[in-house]
């Protein structure tokens, strides 16, 4: 009876994802299904708790459970937990998803923005565990570009669970129009849609990041012009990001991260030339050397696809204060 | 014998300020002096450490220092306390200011860039008082653009203390070289000198921020245009930093601000266009709504020139932990 676990649920556009996770690190069961949009909202939030359900049952039964995260696409208000025109929750703008799922469980969740879920377990599993960097910024280039914030070891999510979108930098203030109503902004130029875009536009028909990586690699002209586009569209938004917040890791994420290798080399050297802060401080090729200790380093993602997943379980087993755990016991005994 | 006090340091590249100020939040004494650069950087810390030591017999006679905070241009390498090619202490590469200071007075002192302490004022005695806010992010429109970042109360320094160069935000990848070898940064359109630079191209010289304002008032079109050029490259980038952060409060100090009236109409209708975070979140003009709360506001600094000194005196005073306490009576007691 005296396992601790943890459930994470990541609330994606596509799938949903409900796990149980142990305080030793293991994932004990892991619930996907599809995300059923299309029957309204009420079905997917059912979907969730049914899951959830179902694992605090069958786990409940040899461990405790001390937190459940759940992860969802922002713009999400926090702490109250209304959806904010979500670009891929079509129609939930205004929803309160804390109080539909918190009524549904009868009981209280950590709810946060998924690109800050992510971002906590590059930090606590990935690129931060591998480099000791308490704090960093994860940049996820998939459909639009999403962005999380760790500070200390803690989700920075601002004042009203509003930040975290790195995506709408502006990269050119005369670019394109952009679906924020901005224009110019980074996602129009990295993310892994804008890729595939931009191929499109130049009759080379691709599938996702990859494949333009592996033309560029072929020799193709237009894939190696998008991939030097996208590396120099970071490489701005990054300026910003380094010469304000002087963060000692940035971590580049999702599907558009497959095309990492073609496009690092343009990013890294416009770096060089646009950020005076990152040529003082850029991290030497020796991953060791004890210089590196407060330099600034900027690597590709190294947990795939289960990131938001994971953070998701992480934020959970955060639940473990006294105050989390007797609160929640009260309600599971009432 | 029991009046708290610290004492705080405004090392500027023409002025050397340094003061005494009591936990009551008194000026107790001030001594100016200017910055003699010309005669060496060994000279300038010895008259900042003659200052010092004044101030501590004077006031150690009826009271008890309980840290002394130093303010520094940048870039300022922290902990180390080496200055980092800083453009307004020309030759003072590569000097370890905190090194000379703490040897010649013979104790710790608390070191900071000068535009984070500035920042840290606002927050305590400026504007993050009067709306509540416990973070802000400060821009000092000056010689260049200085940034200082104060998240839940605390310094933001980053992890070796060389963030705060919001101003080498890129607002125009293809703009003007800029002094830091990057290209379009906002401190190219922004900064107080810059102002003065685009009147004079416009064949209008000016002293000052404010003749651009009052020009602009009497219908000056090129007065007019630079400014709309100023908020332009403010919003864009305030932009990315509402969307990744999400902070509460943007401060805009320094003697650029003196032109606040003539450029922030621009500003705002920019912001509103470019940040989708913005429009979301702008707080109401009615300042005391409850709704307003958790929203972003941005507005000019109520602090004037002595910000940054007397930010350094509130970092002082932040020494008063029992450790810091201890350690310095001891060595004043040896």
């Amino acid at each position: 009876m005296d396992r601790t676990f943890s459930i994470g649920v990541d609330l994606g556009g596509t799938n949903l994802r409900v796990a149980a996770y142990s305080l030793e690190g293991e994932f004990l069961q892991t619930i996907t299904l599809p995300t059923r949009l299309a029957d309204g909202r009420d079905c997917v939030v059912s979907d969730l708790c049914e899951s959830v359900s179902r694992l605090r049952v069958i786990h409940g039964r040899t461990g405790r459970l001390v937190g459940i995260g759940v992860g969802s696409p922002g713009p999400l208000e926090l702490p109250s937990g209304i959806l904010r025109n979500p670009p891929n929750l079509f129609g939930w703008d205004g929803f309160n998803l804390r109080e539909a799922i918190e009524s549904s469980l009868d009981t209280e969740i950590l709810l946060e923005n998924d690109a800050n879920l992510a971002a906590l377990a590059e930090q606590v599993c990935g690129a931060g565990r591998t480099t000791g960097a308490s704090s960093l910024c994860m940049l996820t280039l998939g459909t639009g570009v999403g962005s999380g914030l760790i500070l200390d070891g803690e989700i920075w999510h601002g004042i009203s669970g509003m930040g975290g979108e790195a995506g709408h930098i502006v990269v050119d203030p005369e670019g394109p129009l952009c679906g924020c109503g901005g224009r110019g902004c980074l996602e129009q130029y990295a993310s892994a849609s804008a890729m595939i875009r931009m191929m499109s536009e130049a009759s080379t028909p691709v599938a996702n990041a990859r494949e333009v990586a592996d033309l560029a690699k072929a020799g193709d002209k237009a894939a190696q012009a998008v991939l030097e586009c996208v590396g120099r569209a970071l490489a701005i938004a990054l300026t910003g990001a380094i010469n304000t917040l002087n963060l000692p890791l940035y971590v580049i994420g999702g599907g558009g991260s497959g095309a990492w290798d073609a496009f690092a080399p343009n990013m890294f050297q416009e770096l060089l030339s646009r950020s005076y802060i990152y040529r003082l401080t850029a991290a030497s090729a020796d991953r060791n050397s004890a210089f590196n200790a407060n330099k600034t380093r900027i690597c590709r993602a190294q947990l795939g696809s289960e990131a938001g997943l994971l953070g998701a379980c992480l934020l959970g087993l955060r639940g473990t204060t006294a105050e989390t755990v007797s609160a929640f016991e009260r309600k599971v005994a009432s």
